[in-house]
């Protein structure tokens, strides 16, 4: 048995949807246990492995990060996180207010003795290659990162991709705005000395024009850049298959053609949609705590409850523990 | 009469598209001279207001971009600036090296005085709303900048888009990690209020969610985030546009169907076609220098010398002194 808890008020469409995926979730899977906490009537399900556990409070997408988690002990994020230090959870997902999930790893669940900033680590899918998926880090917990924060997210991305993707020798790319040894700011010219000479698989200097082209396994860059990148992939796909649809519709010709590609063009939606790729680990905590997307319908909260769970059972903290503590 | 210098040397497909679209150009537009200055036998045309200027040297794309500008002052890339400086010329254009370019600007040109650091602004297509394109700076003349620098690129972008695109009270958006007033790194947090003051019509942070939703009319970023966006976008385009057409190819039926729609779908492609778009000015020098696409044909090329015109008849410059000279 695995147990996961889960943050019921979470996102956009919570708590209907979060409550729909939670249940779905638990009928697809025998070994899965949740733990469910979410305010008094919230939840209307009933499963013999699903505990609901009521709070009274809730962290609004809005509320101030380290203030929400410290003012709102009993709300359904932090309690979802307590229960991982607790040890009666082994993960916790949340759709909630990113920057106070990242405060309640760090402020409940503690980070691991020797890593200086926590990570998001955002799984992209890829177009090309013959590896399926890319970790993109840190997707936004931090601004103002230092060289050593970027060393340590590919160190925790590079084990994160052994124990838990079964990536074999991850090949790691620094985001950078040339693909010349000797380009880029100050950051990201001392990182990339740094990622030189570790013991990673590095590959270079990495444009984003190949963002979703499978050429590496996982790309460094501060949080800054990072959830930039993550926002222009999103409205850019918006824009571009909006303006394909348009197309689509644009008159009774068309229409007629558009009908018998639907299903093709729709999975190229899909390829980019962020319900099939589960949640974002937060790197560097000593517990496994997810963030699903902030929009996370049904599907999505399945994927990120299969995620956690996957991560549950990896070894994926222990080897961080394990090579931090050496270096 | 307006007379534009082109480096008949600079981009991948030099000598030949950029030949291509010089005559395409004067044929089109019967007040337009060009000085085209490339190698010897590196031009085949003959056109009466086409004149070829003989160097001797050639700036490579990998070349240093300082050293190069110093070192081969008998390059196209360095004439053609030159020519601007001598009045010779009204604007230059050149699809080389980006930063020998600017390199060009600041040492042969020259900056205008108050500007503290040059910018590159890109002009990027729009999907939504009712002004069509929006202009991104910096786009990668600068990395490492401070809050000042990115005011000054909204106060030239402001004045650019008001002189050369006709648009009113251009909305100004600083790029960054979130809606709120308080977001981001210490850079756009002290940008904020640096444009929250001014005289700018300052519409907020801008997330790229909503890149090519036409919600801006500018957006404002360091060189290197808006190198990243850039070149996320093409990525991002590349990889479904790739999709989208394998989906098309997949089967006798969906063949069939993508016939009819191709030329629709086709026109998505050219919305984000950089040759539609001219030229990216660097502004901040004191005369018109363009760049064009690396990666510019005998179409972008003539859309790019058409920029060149435009700008050179505009007051953008003039107007830019004024503004930086009253600060």
């Amino acid at each position: 048995m695995v147990r996961i808890a889960v943050d019921l008020m979470g996102g956009d469409n919570a708590p209907k949807e979060i409550e729909k995926g939670v249940l779905q979730a638990v009928e697809a899977d025998d070994s899965l246990e949740i733990l469910l906490y979410g305010l008094e009537g919230s939840y209307s399900g009933n499963h013999p492995r699903v505990t609901f556990i009521t709070v009274t409070q809730k962290i609004e997408s809005d509320d101030d990060p380290v203030r929400s988690v410290r003012r709102k002990k009993d709300s359904s994020l932090v309690r979802a996180c307590k229960a991982v230090k607790d040890k009666e959870a082994d993960a916790c997902v949340s759709a909630g207010n990113t920057g106070a999930l990242m405060s309640a790893g760090l402020f409940v669940v503690g980070r691991i003795k020797g890593i200086e900033r926590p990570a998001i680590g955002t799984l992209l899918p890829t177009t090309g290659g013959e590896r399926n998926g890319m970790m993109l880090l840190d997707m936004g917990a931090n601004v103002d990162n230092k060289p050593q924060h970027l060393h340590q997210f590919a160190v925790m991305a590079d084990l994160y991709m052994r124990e838990n993707e079964k990536r074999s020798n991850p090949r790691i790319g620094l985001v950078n705005n040339g693909s010349e040894d000797n380009k880029g700011s100050e950051l990201t010219k001392e990182t990339f000395k740094l990622l030189k000479e570790s013991d990673l698989n590095f590959t270079g200097n990495f444009e984003t024009r190949d963002i979703l082209s499978g050429d590496v396994d996982i790309a460094v860059t501060d949080g800054f850049t990072g959830n930039i990148i993550l926002k222009t992939i999103e409205g850019t796909a918006k824009a571009l298959m909006g303006e394909v649809k348009h197309a689509f519709l644009k008159n009774a010709k068309n229409k007629l053609a558009a009908l018998i590609l639907k299903r093709d063009v729709q999975s190229v939606r899909e390829l980019l949609d962020y319900r099939q790729y589960g949640g974002a680990p937060l790197l560097g905590l000593d517990g496994n705590v997810l963030k699903a997307h902030g929009s996370s319908d049904a599907e999505a909260i399945v994927s990120a409850i299969r995620q956690a769970k996957k991560m549950a059972e990896s070894d994926a903290i222990v080897k961080i523990k394990e090579k931090v503590g050496n270096e």
